[in-house]
């Protein structure tokens, strides 16, 4: 004990146990979690290494496989939020100096241009207004121009609420010998997704919304043919924490420490996809696309429009025109601070242009529509 | 709704609720989280940017400062694990060709090793027998022989219980212009530090050892000289996820949007740091240092020895020598398969030679300890 030295308390609070008020997160994410996913989370943890946790994290590794419809043994969650599992993909697989096209359409599309950068990837990218989508043939001139060795592209813009068809864009990529990335933040759970199918080879998601887990353990998976280009990297990955090939010696048969799991969090994934599961992905996915024709309709019978073309509007985030005159951050504190209703602001080219409004995993209920709209009556004064 | 697609359920398990055996984690980490701390996780999340969630964050903050006894502003959570938060101190600060030394006397030594290498750092290392620690003299010599950018040095080396002593090494640093950087990944909480008093830079922890809190979101805190480097850097930082120059306009007062937080970690967080100030800091010390002399006597009551000089030993985790023609694993596996109490095993140049046990956090108490050596007793035969 080193008693020689007084113990500063300037900086110790006294305060009381949490208290926080009781939300409803119609945002772009998180959303409010499953309770019985919060109830899985208060459970005593278990040691990173204990045969009990390691039939968990199997667990897990399966069910991710069936809500993203893949077959890619190296499917896991990365233990930190849908940013971490995001830069995952790019860490591993770019080499300084690849080829990297970029669909930028919307925030999540000029983050993935940053975070190329810092790999050392020679970035090249395709826009488009923010609210709007790729057409394949769009794609496949950029494939011919650039000869990428990764194509990325976002499924479900969350700065925009607009879903990029992917059906015929990785037949398209393995012509070119591109590997095919696809962000998944907001559809996974929500929106139909077939990565085998599609022949997607990195995705990457997070817990907090279609699968309505709370933030910080995020799903990530790669195809055989992004391993192989892993393993035939010349330098270490630039990553050591999100190391797949050290990752994988723990997910894996090998079971080598690499890190200390998110316990309590793994915890909640599993059981908030083993309720997707229960529910079934098909009714899962149904539940999403009617609850969200419910709130454009009823947005629409008082007077506001949407912002996306329906064909590509996301059933998880819908970006709600503000109307002209109404100041729409004012809007969103009353939501907030009078009716505990969180909704999202616009970002980038949609700053004070839209709301975001997100009905992910477990809130995407009738019953949040009706008050959602209700609350938005009263605080626009219709 | 892709229709044309049949749903593969070849991975949907069907499970029931989650059910996990009940342990004592005795081990190096996990330890036991408080149960208050886990009944706060069970709270509902609010958005990462509601009024009311940015000031638990700037709780967090003040408590944080407590507990290492700091006054620097950039005091945060990192978004995951201590490896997480080790890796943001040499990813902000290391620029490809500085010269970083290591002390190296333990597997998390060799870790930074790795890490520092992976951003471009000239490594250089001193090293010394797992279990030992260096003095002031060899510190010295090797900053001068070095003279390098950064002195990385670990508080509290989890694979080995010794406790390397820091302070005069601050002082040191400054002279020669180094930063000092310190793994506190098992002392914070359990063992003094006086980051400032010290004269330490950068350090790192993790939440799930002397705090009591889960595993996820891990304390970082950067001096005013680090961060000077780190503004200064002619690249950026090769790593997106970790940028403090990001982070600290998201947990500064711009509060611009990072990456979704693990909400409910920290609540978990908030409510652990609370307790250890609501206990206070010394007395949490003294508790931690109390319990493990109290095992130790009991131990050695049962004719074990431990492995590390009693100057150098931590109070949170100590290793013990298995006796000669005792199988070390199986002794491990049948105190948590029929006595459902975890220890550890030994890594590198212990492994096979000791056990490790942590008496962390809320764990900390002498009931764990009469639990595991009555246990230890059984199983050994005595």
């Amino acid at each position: 004990m080193t008693s020689t030295i007084s113990i500063n308390d300037s900086q110790k609070l006294q305060l009381s146990p949490l208290e926080v008020p009781n939300r409803l997160l119609l945002g772009p994410g998180p959303s409010n979690a499953h309770p019985a996913v919060l109830q899985a989370m208060n459970t005593t943890p278990l040691g990173h290494l204990d045969p009990a946790f390691l039939a968990l994290m199997d667990e897990i590794q399966s069910l991710l496989r069936y809500v993203w419809q893949t077959e890619n043994p190296h499917t896991i969650a990365v233990s930190g939020t849908g940013t971490a599992a995001m830069e995952a993909t790019l860490a591993n697989t770019v080499e300084p100096g690849d080829v990297v096209l970029i669909g930028v359409a919307g925030y999540f599309g000029n983050r993935l241009v940053d975070m190329a950068g810092r790999y050392g990837a020679d970035v090249r990218t395709i826009t488009k207004p923010w609210g709007q989508v790729f057409s394949v043939d769009e794609i496949k001139t950029a494939l011919e121009t650039h000869k990428p060795a990764i194509l990325a592209l976002v499924h479900a813009e969350t700065s925009t609420g607009a879903r990029q068809p992917l059906e015929d864009v990785g037949e398209l990529c393995h012509k070119y010998g591109t590997l095919l990335l696809v962000d998944t933040v907001t559809s996974l759970g929500g929106v139909p997704i077939f990565l085998d199918e599609w022949g997607v080879d990195l995705a990457y998601s997070c817990s907090q919304k279609g699968l309505g887990c709370s933030p910080g353990a995020s799903p990530f998976t790669m195809s055989p043919r992004a391993m192989e280009k892993l393993q035939k990297r010349e330098t270490k990955v630039a990553n050591w924490y999100l190391d797949m090939l050290l990752l994988g010696k723990y997910w894996g048969n090998e079971r080598i420490y690499h890190h200390t799991a998110p316990i309590n969090l793994y915890y909640g994934l599993r059981e908030a996809l083993r309720l997707v599961a229960e529910e079934s992905l098909t009714n899962c996915w149904q539940r999403h696309q009617k609850n969200v024709e419910y709130l454009w309709e009823s947005l629409e019978s008082i007077g506001l429009k949407m912002h996306v073309a329906k064909e590509y509007r996301l059933p998880t985030l819908t970006t709600v025109c503000i109307p002209d005159g109404v100041d729409g951050k004012a809007v969103a504190k009353q939501l907030l601070l009078e009716h505990n209703i969180e909704v999202g602001g616009g970002l980038g080219e949609l700053a004070g242009k839209v709301w975001r409004v997100g009905l992910m995993g477990f809130n995407s209920r009738p019953e949040n529509v009706d008050r959602l709209v209700e609350a938005l009556e009263q605080v626009l004064g219709k």
